[in-house]
């Protein structure tokens, strides 16, 4: 454990105030820093590796399944956004304008994009002439604009990057089965490489996507007991290809609207990751996603032979194929150990004098602090193994949490019992009303989270109006 | 060589008019797409995975030299731009603004970048404190925005996609050193990669980047001899430092003020390839940047045995490492070399069944058509000879027009000779005053490209007031 304890001193505990915690941990780990633009954040080295790295895996996997990587403007013509009368109402209160180019007021004024159906709509209208031309899986990789009025790193910024896929397609049936496909993508990612479990279901019409058919989402629980919606995946059906005059000649020659979907995943999965795996010690990356993986850490590093060794496991490790780094600098173990915990660095391997005389390295799992003493012969072998196993750990931890945080209510009764005690995911039946919804925010502050793919039937009324109901929806308080 | 000759058709001769070359292939090799933006450019999947290959060289060149990456807003406050006199000068004719947010004016409007060195500057001011913090090597990959009045695909758009290196050091000869580092970097990285020769020197005062102690730049020639500046390194000493307040305590206890560097990269780089190595089939693309290196194509492919056999073939390569497709589509031969040809697609396999019978396949190179019978056995250590070969014979290519369009001007009298008859590099003297490039630009359109490293003394007095000059300046006509 950490001797010298001054970075940890510095943060919240997040039992006494998770909403400081966390916001220590963004700064303490230097993922972001504020800046002088209000409600926009600089997304520090420590931040964008992480990202880079989420990129890497999701592109890879997006082009497993065709996708293709565009560009698109910035900009979207006022006119071009007011085409679709459900996207423009859900976003229009929240872009930011561009009014002005150069020294001249522009005729038409410029929104900074939100979201971009409304671009590859237009241009989807002009790329799309046949069959032929059809399915394109198109996805771009850019930031957004959304004025928000509060703002917290990573979770709710008034930019923030992201990746938004847009596909079209000549059936129904083929854009039904691009937007499941990419749900679980999104959620296989999660799972597997961020080892955040996720609920996957379709959203409510009241919390789905302005402009969708249908939306999905994988909707993941914070250690606080908050809901925070990870990922979405929307089938628009012909509407905006109806709104955009998106036409084919089909193969029976008649002229045929057709089929789009979209779907995004964006930086505040980083804020997923502080919430869901953090811990007093500051943040704790799952290995898979760590851009370092292995601090290296010499103990009493003046003395002779010491710093060789270090830096010599750290090659081993380094060609092993692990992201090992070597921390070398004139300060003490603890500090430097106080470090690695802040940063999250999944682990560390500690080497001195004595070690070296054993012809051993101890390894210091971050998630658990478990120490292993390992022959420096074995030692690439055993950290990968460690690794492994800590990333399972992780995921498992992270899966028990949330299956003892999501609670079933039957009843109106034990839906206020639960919500007043307790926080996470409460799983109750719905009718399937708008009004029900709007009365469970109200009473509640509670969201439909999701409609999830795996429906049980645990009660037979509605947890509101007790009419009759056959819906299991997932409720909760939401980032 | 192409037998349907449909596509090629379709584009005018560069011989003809090279602008109106340039725009049809960038429409038929599908690189990029008008949109209803004006000035702005969809980059389509052919056109963005090369911008995706560039990234993916360069970043790889940057981290090697200790660079780290991050993000920063898209925004930037009116107050903060106007913090440094010379660079708001020099973009301010040039920005978009954004005035509304949501439904509301803003109170003090922002501009959307069109590069980052102030922001860079405030978050430094913030985050530099001591010797111990430098030095900080930062790039980010972003779009910006120049309200540019003509455009052309990705030489000239009012949104753009670049990666700037913002970097900042505790003394004027380490930015220096970067400067000159990341010049460099550049130049290999266009030469090695692009096959595309430069010129490295330094801009004129008159020429160099807003607010900039020195700019450093690559300049490359295009086939229609006119230049174009590839990549700019700045080196801003402490100016920015004090307009923005950058200072640190050095290890002697006093408070200094930093130095900076920036330098970029742009997707104009693409607009480069075209011009340097294109023909009149259409693109031609440097095999170490191409996205597809080899297209395979079957020859009499509904026959039995030849699509097996042509997408083994297609396996092979791709096993062995090699960016491989098949062309499968119900097409003709002919059809698909056209198209090939017109990708760019640096070489392709024909694959026929007297071929299969004879355990052969044919390479056909893209750049001189050179065919080459191979076994099959020997298939993808041949591919990989023959494309190094093209890469090289690309580059001694694009040196050697280069080279013979570079011209030796000694006095005015050859100047005007040359200029009115050649077009390409004019090598000539200059004095060192502002009025002799302002005349130039006058009297014959050209700009100084660089005062080139490689210094000559070709005459004794200045091309264009005869007076005493002891710099040798490359002048001409650029995109």
């Amino acid at each position: 454990m950490a001797k010298d304890k001054k970075l940890v001193e510095q943060i919240t505990s997040m039992e006494e105030d998770f909403a400081q915690w966390y916001t220590d941990v963004v700064k303490k780990a230097e993922l972001v820093d504020y800046t002088s633009v209000k409600g926009c954040m600089v997304i520090k080295p420590a931040g964008y590796a992480i990202w880079e790295n989420i990129q890497a895996e999701l592109d890879r996997r997006f082009k497993e399944t065709g996708v293709e990587n565009v560009y698109l403007p910035l900009f979207i013509p006022e006119n071009l956004l007011r085409k679709e009368s459900e996207l423009v109402q859900g976003f229009a209160p929240e872009v930011a304008w561009v009014t002005q180019g150069g020294n001249e007021p522009l005729q038409e004024r410029l929104c900074v994009r939100p979201t971009s159906e409304t671009l590859f709509s237009d241009f989807y209208s002009n790329d799309v002439h046949s069959y032929r031309d059809l399915p394109k899986n198109y996805n771009q990789w850019c930031s957004v604009v959304r004025w928000e009025k509060t703002t917290r790193p990573f979770l709710r910024s008034r930019e923030f990057l992201w990746q938004e896929g847009h596909t079209v397609h000549a059936t129904a049936e083929e854009a039904q089965e691009r937007t499941e496909m990419m749900l679980n993508v999104y959620a296989d990612f999660c799972e597997e490489v961020l080892a955040i479990p996720v609920v996957r279901g379709q959203k409510t019409d009241k919390e789905k996507f302005a402009g969708a058919v249908a939306t999905y989402t994988i909707e993941s629980l914070m250690h606080d007991g908050q809901a925070l919606q990870s990922g979405t995946s929307h089938n628009f059906g012909d509407k905006f290809a109806r709104a955009y005059n998106i036409q084919f000649t089909d193969k029976d020659n008649t002229l045929k609207y057709a089929y789009q979907t979209s779907w995004g995943m964006t930086t505040r999965m980083i804020g997923a990751i502080i919430m869901v795996h953090g811990d007093n010690s500051g943040l704790v990356l799952p290995p898979r996603i760590a851009p370092v993986q292995v601090m290296v850490i010499p103990i009493q590093q003046k003395k002779e032979g010491v710093l060789d060794a270090a830096a010599a496991l750290k090659d081993t490790l380094c060609r092993a194929g692990l992201r090992a780094r070597l921390d070398d600098a004139d300060k003490s173990p603890g500090w430097k150990f106080s470090e690695q915990e802040m940063r999250g660095i999944p682990c560390r391997i500690e080497i001195g004098p004595k070690d070296i005389e054993a012809g051993q390295a101890v390894i210091v799992r971050r998630d658990n602090r478990e120490k292993t003493v390992v022959p420096v012969d074995q030692l690439a072998q055993r950290v990968r193994e460690i690794l492994e196993q800590e990333q399972q750990d992780m995921f498992e931890r992270a899966r028990a949490h949330r299956d003892s945080h999501t609670y079933d209510a039957h009843t109106p009764e034990e839906f206020d019992a639960v919500i007043s005690e307790r926080s996470g995911f409460i799983r109750a039946m719905w009718c399937g009303d708008r009004a029900c919804e709007d009365a469970m925010k109200e009473n509640y502050g509670v969201t439909s989270r999701c409609i999830p793919f795996a429906q049980e039937k645990i009660a037979d009324t509605c947890i509101c109006c007790g009419k009759r109901a056959d819906k299991l929806v997932y409720w909760g308080r939401a980032y």
